[in-house]
Formats: structure tokens, C-alpha cells, sequence
């Protein structure tokens, strides 16, 4: 069975997001004040904590299980030369995925998580979004199942990426249709295009928002319109985490284009996700800004695969590490800044 | 014996330094090209493989074991009120260290580092730097070599950090004296002052820089007057590492503002440190630009205690783990740029 019976039952899922647990937040930030450290000094690490309890509904969060979902999708957009690899590369780095040689693979070893690749009708390629929509209704609606029935309710965390080659394009076409501009402002060199594939991107991506400027009605609709298979997997399994309490690291440019109409097609829509890095793809810093994020890492990465996500999942360890591990003032017999007032009142007096 | 017998021997060192193991370097940048992702396309992460090997001098470069080296430290100066704590903390949190309930603590578990905390002298306080020298030349030098001690030849990283209450201002009065400015431009809240106290700190910097203006003509002079004992520590185990061929990750404000004098008494001084964390401490990002470097995260973090370099150690593992680990395009039959190149002139033609 489907995680959502039908488009309808997708729609309806957005009307009844499930709202953060600030109670369970609240015991964080009440016992994050407590810890032998300067109030706040842990800066980001403590709202990390938060977050992560706000969303999974518990008070002291775990990280128990962290997966890592990479969704492969094959775009027919290729066709206009808008990418510095062959279409054939999709199917071999899932291969490659599937044999441990990726840098996926390696960063999910080195930081405990598990990775789960999920390859969707990569034999079949999905509309040239120039002239035709990327997928029927059927296909978007078996992607976005496809993506939800990849997330695990047991997981603490989830890392949300993929593969496929052309996404850079159909990404910047997605967010010129959610968010408006034009394609140059949105395009950028992806897996490595010169001055002449970055044009042909550009061109598509303009030639896309005009072939389906009149049916741009609403966020879903411009996702199976402009996007692809792996994308919508992608925003699948956002939704899922979302309804499953699992909150979301996203990857880069595709990966955050991927999950955006979510943002847009119910307010807060993406609360319980985090953009994990900022891609070196040009576009990815403007669609952050779109979404009101600032990504946790900045480390001009701009590869995909969820690699971005997974380097980022050492800090969310890190930062529960600290909040479960710390000893408070009281426990570990350390004056605090009350104490060092005290004095100097004393001293004045 | 002490790694360097009298401040000649410092001095010789710093006319010495290694140079970086270019040919290690290259090798590594030789292997990412050959590796399963388009080139350059895990940014950061690759630069920070050539740099382990320069540093280490070997072409592959190794994390076995990463040491995380906390001094501490008291000063002087904080009878001049610039701290939001009163200086027995310093003590109490040495000993927080040693029970396993600081957040460094966690943080080198979660990032499979060792943690060695060295005190300083903490019952003798440093000399008030606004009307004396912080230490005299014996107490420097040996501060020097308890830095230096620390470092062994088997870690293929350290972080360097500090515990010292009141030594932000101390911090901000050293770099004044590096590199020019005055007091309201270096200071910040450190633990939490308010705006009295960040008052008393500026005017504290402005009145060590007048009293010792007059005998600032050498970095390490500087140091000694206007430093404490554990950022004496931190400058000698910094100078060490360079000499012992380990790379080094440098912590927030007062850690960076240790070891800048390295950087103006010898040509490339700090190139094996990089500043891992830019602290949320007002003077870091101005000693950043400085020293000519982007720190490697921005968390908002401001706690001292090694705790923004130790949080960065996961980035160098990944790093590490994708050089090492990844499969190659030959090995993994995944076609190149070149393929993708050779397709598109043939269907030009």
C-alpha cells in the first residue's frame, strides 16, 4: 500500500501538519541553561538540540538511527546538452552507490549512518520539461510514494538527497517556477558545464517556464510539471518525516528545490527541515534566502548524493552529545555568572 | 627537558620552520581527480585532504589519532571587572574537565579525540597586563614549553583551545598589540558581559596597549607582556606541531589570538593552522580576516575549551574517509567529463 492513496490524499496531508513539540523543546532550552557553560555559548549546536526534539516529539532526543535516502531519477531535459556528463552516469553511480565507492558511501561510514538508495524508473526518463510535463499525474504520485515509504519511523534523523543527470537544470527550473526569476538567475555550472552548457541551461529553463507558464497553479502542480522522479521522491519523503516526526537534513541546490513546494503549499511546511549546506551551485545561496535559511555548513561542496547532508550529521551528533552528556553547575560544583555578580556587588560595597 | 632550552632557541625555531610536503600534496590532488565525483565537486573537503598531507608530509595523509590540547590559565586583569565570572571557575572547570562534564568533554568523545588538559599556574594569577607585564621571561618560556610538551609526534591533528576566565579581554589586548586598533574594536561579551562590563574591557585593552606600547618590537614580546600563560601554551604548542609535522585546528577568539604571533614572526608561520570556528566573540572575525583565513564552521559558538575545533574534527575525518575510501572512474566503470564530451561532438556531428 501507498503511503498517500492519491493526489487528494496528498493535498489533505498538508492541511494537518503536525506542529512542533515545544514542550519538548522547552525541556531542552530549560536544561541547556543549566550545563556548565556560558548561557548560549554553544551557539547553534543548542537550537540544534531544540529542533531536533521540537520535531521529533520528545524531550530528549535521540539519534539512535540516522538514514541517509538518496533517490536516483533520469531527466529527458539531457537532450538539450545541459550536462558535462552522459545520462548513462545516473544508472552507474547507483552501481556505485550499491558497491561502497561513492562519497556517500564514505560519509555515511564515517558518521554511523545508514544509506538507502532508491533508483526510480531510471530506464525511462521523465518528459523534456522544455516542451512536456516532467510526469504524468500516475508518476509524480508513485515518486512521492516512492519517497515516503523510504522513511523509516524508528529513524531520529533523516539525510534527503540524490542522483541524476540533468537535475541541476530541472532544480533551477522548479524554483524559477515556484519563486520567479529568470533561468540565468537560477542555473549554475552543476556537475561542471562551460560558459556554452551554462547558456543551454539557461535557455532551457526559461523555455520550461514559458511551455508551462499558464498551468502554474499550484506548488504540486509546478512539481510534477518542472520537476523529476527523484524529486518528487525527495519531497515524498519531507512529507513523510514531517507526518513520522522525523526531522530532515536537506542536501544542496536539487535536493532543497525538491522539498520547496512544500514551504510554499502549506505555511511552515518545512520547519521540521534543515538546508545542511550551501551548495557552490550558484542558485542554492537565492533559494536559501527564499526559504528563510541559513545552511549549517558552507563548505563549497556541490556534489549531491546527500553528501552535504550526511558531513553535516557530526554536528547534530556533537550538539546532543553536549546536551546529554554535560554536567550542570550544580552537579559539577562550577560558580555561575550569578555568583561572579555577587562578588563584584560585594567588592562595590 | 623542555623543547626549547631559552628564547633563542624559540627564535631559531621560528628562522626554521618546515615547509609544506608539496609532493604529498600533489598526490593527493593527483588521486581526487581520479576519484567517482566531478572535479573539485566536494570543495572544502579536498583542500582539506592536500592540507593534512602538506602538514603531515605524507601522501596519505592519516586521523588515527587526533589529540584535543585544553590550557588553562588565570589572569591578572580580572580584577579590573571583565568577566561576567569570577576567576575560581577557571579552576572548577579544570576540574569539570577532569570529571568528563564540560562540553569538550563530550565533544571529543562524539568526535573520537583524546583530551589532555594542561593547568598553568592557575593559583599564581598572571601580572594585571593594564599596568605590568603578564609574565616574566621565565614564566613565558616555560608556559612555551608546557605547550610544546603537549604535542606528540604520533597525532596526525590537534585542536588547540583554552580555559581561562577573563582572558577574552586579555585576547583582545594581544591582538591590539599584533595588529593596531583599539580597545572597542577587539572586544566582545566573552561569557556574557553586559555593556558596563564590555565598557571596562575596551578601557581595560586601551590601558595595557599605552603601558606597554613603548616595548612592543617583537610578536613573542608581545606575547609575553600582553598574553596569559595558557596562550603562551597555545603558541608553543602550535610552533611545536609545526616543527613535529602535525597539523593543527585552531579554536575561537582567545586560541587564534594565541597563536597569530607565529604568524608575523616567521613568513607562513601559522599555514599548518587553520582556524576551525568563527566564534561568536565580536574580535574573531576581524583576527580572521587578519591572518587571511575563513574559518572552517560558523555555529554561533563562543565557549572556549577547544570546543568550535573539536566540533570541526568530523569535517577532516570525512574528508579523509571520501579520499580514501572512494572508487575511482576506472574502477567503478562510471563514464568521465571526457565521455560525456566525446558524445556531445558526436552528436554534433
Amino acid at each position: 500500500m501507498s503511503f498517500f492513496k492519491d493526489l487528494n490524499a496528498l493535498n489533505d496531508a498538508l492541511t494537518t501538519l503536525p506542529a512542533p513539540d515545544s514542550l519538548a523543546a522547552n525541556t531542552v532550552n530549560e536544561h541547556q541553561a543549566e550545563l556548565t557553560k556560558p548561557a548560549g555559548s554553544l551557539g547553534r549546536l543548542e537550537a540544534l538540540v531544540a529542533w531536533l526534539a521540537a520535531w521529533q516529539g520528545r524531550p530528549v532526543p535521540h539519534l539512535d538511527k540516522v538514514d541517509v535516502l538518496v533517490f536516483a531519477g533520469n531527466h529527458g531535459v539531457t537532450r538539450r546538452g545541459v550536462s558535462a556528463f552522459p545520462p548513462e552516469v545516473t544508472v552507474q553511480m547507483v552501481a556505485n552507490f550499491q558497491h561502497g565507492g561513492a562519497a556517500i558511501n564514505q560519509l555515511c561510514k564515517a558518521a554511523g549512518a545508514t544509506l538507502k538508495v532508491t533508483s526510480l524508473s531510471l530506464e525511462t526518463p521523465t518528459g523534456d520539461i522544455t516542451v512536456e510535463d516532467a510526469m504524468s499525474e500516475e508518476e509524480f504520485l508513485a515518486a512521492v510514494n516512492a519517497g515516503a515509504d523510504a522513511v523509516s519511523t524508528e529513524a531520529g534523523l533523516i539525510c534527503l538527497g540524490e542522483m541524476g543527470i540533468g537535475n541541476t537544470t530541472v532544480a533551477a527550473a522548479l524554483a524559477a517556477g515556484l519563486f520567479g526569476g529568470s533561468g540565468d538567475e537560477w542555473v549554475g555550472r552543476g556537475t561542471g558545464v562551460d560558459n556554452a552548457g551554462l547558456a543551454r541551461k539557461a535557455k532551457a529553463v526559461d523555455a520550461a517556464i514559458a511551455c508551462h507558464k499558464a498551468a502554474m497553479n499550484h506548488p504540486l502542480e509546478i512539481a510534477r510539471r518542472l520537476g523529476g522522479r527523484e524529486m518528487a521522491a525527495i519531497m515524498g519523503a519531507a512529507l513523510a518525516a514531517r507526518l513520522k516526526r522525523v526531522p530532515v537534513l536537506l542536501d544542496g541546490f536539487v535536493c532543497t528545490a525538491a522539498a520547496a513546494p512544500l514551504a510554499l503549499a502549506a505555511p511552515g511546511g518545512l520547519d521540521h527541515a534543515i538546508i545542511a549546506h550551501l551548495s557552490e551551485e550558484s542558485g542554492h545561496g537565492r533559494l536559501a534566502r527564499a526559504l528563510g535559511q541559513k545552511p549549517l555548513l558552507d563548505l563549497g561542496m556541490r556534489l549531491g548524493e546527500a553528501s552535504g547532508a550526511a558531513t553535516a550529521i557530526p554536528l547534530l551528533r556533537a550538539a546532543l552529545a553536549c546536551h546529554t552528556g554535560m554536567a550542570t553547575f550544580a552537579s559539577a560544583a562550577v560558580s555561575g555568572k550569578e555568583a561572579a555578580e555577587a562578588q563584584a556587588e560585594e567588592s562595590r560595597a
